[in-house]
Parts: structure tokens; sequence; C-alpha cells
């Protein structure tokens, strides 16, 4: 197991875990306004191109977008229920709404605004998350033409790991994954067994 | 729902995801002594006697132990995978070790060894968690007499809320409760109906 890359062991516990809706949950702690942490589920949208890095869309308007351009660093808590294995990933995160001036980050934006549902994608046009809800009754149902681009409120999170802690609670082993201090598009990691 | 209690919400999503073994394990966020989020799975041991605080066990060697010496806050997220419910709870996280002064903690500490399982309460004997395996081989199995009391590394956490965010995914309700400053036994809450 000491050779295995943290990133594969994440492919294989998303298979052997498929079969349950929740298997793309997983929790971002960050740093709240406050100095207090932040913990929240979020939804994995996969790994950046051919890199090691996790994306994950979220509205601009939640209290994370604030806190993370305070403090851009997290750490994505994952639990898979069936395999009964934890990830622990630390890093950074870059965080690309419309305004980003980068024409290829816009383009990433753009990709994960389509590869969402339609259902997905309605939610951005809802009030303001977190606020009080003004009115009780129900709110209107939300058409959105397919064609449509990402609207304001869409924003996509690009965490950059730095650290991996994985746990296997069945065989009771435990890895540690360090990134070396290379800036190279393919960082290389360590690896070591620690007690569980 | 606006005048329900979220403990009883609480109480509720227990009840209603209790055919799952993982309904008790919930994500706690802490401040890490290089001042970034971390962020691991812990397991609910129940509320301390009639109050909102929430009982998690764990080991003194781990490294959450050191940085809620340094920072006491910390936010728990549960999400409960059949009921489609979040909650998220913020609070200060008083921890007993056995050093503690407080007889009256320290028979809380003894009732939460107790109340744990023998093979759960092994683990607190085993090598230091986190640090480097030094030994390959398979570990010797540890036998613990059930009437050995809390051994050395065994830490009672008890988490104080003071700020809840309940989040309902089946009926796209979202409620945030506050307490009140009142420093008195029996807290209350303000409940706000919020945006999901």
């Amino acid at each position: 197991m000491g050779s295995v890359a943290w990133k594969q062991l994440v492919l294989n516990a998303l298979e052997s875990n498929s079969h349950l809706n929740h298997s793309s949950f997983m929790q971002l702690a960050t740093i709240g306004t406050n100095r207090t942490p932040s913990n929240r589920t979020v939804v994995f949208r996969g790994f950046q191109d051919n890199t090691d890095n996790i994306q994950i869309n979220t509205d601009a308007r939640t209290r994370k977008i604030e806190e993370l351009k305070l403090c851009p660093s997290a750490e994505i808590c994952w639990y898979f229920t069936d395999s009964w294995e934890q990830f622990r990933i630390n890093g950074t995160v870059d965080i690309i709404d419309g305004s980003n001036p980068d024409p290829l980050k816009l383009q990433q934006r753009e990709n994960s605004w389509f590869a969402s549902s339609l259902r997905s994608r309605s939610q951005y046009l809802c009030p303001n998350p977190g606020l009080p809800r003004l009115n009780e009754e129900a709110q209107p149902e939300i058409s959105l033409d397919p064609s449509t681009g990402p609207v304001d409120a869409f924003c996509l999170l690009i965490l950059e790991p730095n650290l991996v802690d994985y746990l296997n609670l069945k065989s009771n082993q435990r890895l540690t994954f360090i990134s070396n201090e290379s800036a190279a598009a393919k960082k290389s990691w360590i690896v070591e067994r620690v007690n569980p």
C-alpha cells in the first residue's frame, strides 16, 4: 500500500462506494471571519484535468467565500460509509467567480456549470442563502434555459492539496502524504505509514 | 417547525437514521496550530445529562487536543445520509483528561469510559496515533480488564454549542438557532428561518 498514490485511493473509494448517492459528499472546513472554524457538506465535482486538484461548486453569496478570501486554507474530511475509509485533504483554495481575469479559469467555471444538472444550476437563482426567509409561501418554480451560461452567483472552487491523511478502518492502516515544495505542474508526494 | 428545538431535531434524525451504523459519525473542525483548518470524523457519544452539550471521546495524544488548547472553538458538521439533514454545530470545547482538578468532570470521564465498548477502550493502549509506524508486523492483541478505569490517553471532550444551522434537503428548509448570552444552566435559543 505504501507506494500507492492518494488520488488512486480516492478513485478506488469512489468506485467501491458508487452505489451510495452520498459517496461524493465531503465536509469542507474553513476559518470563519470571527476566527472560529466553519464546516459544511459540499459535493466532490471531480479532479481538475490531470491534476490532484479538487473541484467544488458553490454559491458566491455563501459565507465560505468571504472566509476563503480572508484565509484560503481549508481541510476536507471525506468519509466513505461503506468502505470505512477517511481522507483528510488539506490545501489552499482558489476562488473562480465571473470576475476572474484569467480566460482559462473562466472556461473551467463554464465547464463546471454545464457539467451540473439543470436542477443544480437553478439553485443559483434562488434567494440569497443564509439570509432570513422573507416569503413564507412556496417559491415559484425557477425555469432556466439549458443553454444559459453560468450566472453571477455561480462559483468554482479549486482546492490544491498539500497534505493528505488516509485512514482505512477495515484494514486499520493509515498513511500520510506530504507534497514536496516544488511548484511544478506535476508535484510529487512523500508517503509515510503512521499509527492509526 | 419554527418552534422546534434543535436538540429534538438531532434526536429525531438519530432515530430515523438509526439503521445506519455511521449515523453517529460527525466531522469536527478545529483550527490547527499552523492556523489552517483541521477536520476529522468523530463519534457522537450522547448529550451530557440534561444539557445541549455534546460528548466526544478522543485520544489525548491526537493533534486535536493541542489545537483545542490553543483555540477551544470548534464546528461539527453532521450529515444524516438517509434523512438528508445537516447540522452545523458551532461551540467551544472543554477538554477533560485524567489531570482535571474537578471531581465531577473526572466522574463524567469515567462514565464515558465505561459506556464505551471494550474494543473502543483498548484502542487507547495502542501506539501513539499519527506517529510513524515502527513495527511493520501485526500488533499483538491488547487485552484489557473490563473493570479497569480510564487510561491516561482517554480524554472526554464536551462541546457547548452556541450556534446551530439546520438544513433539511428533503423539505428544502433551513433554520438557524442562536443561543442567548445567559450563562444559566438552561440556556435559551432564538430560532430563525433562513433561505436554504
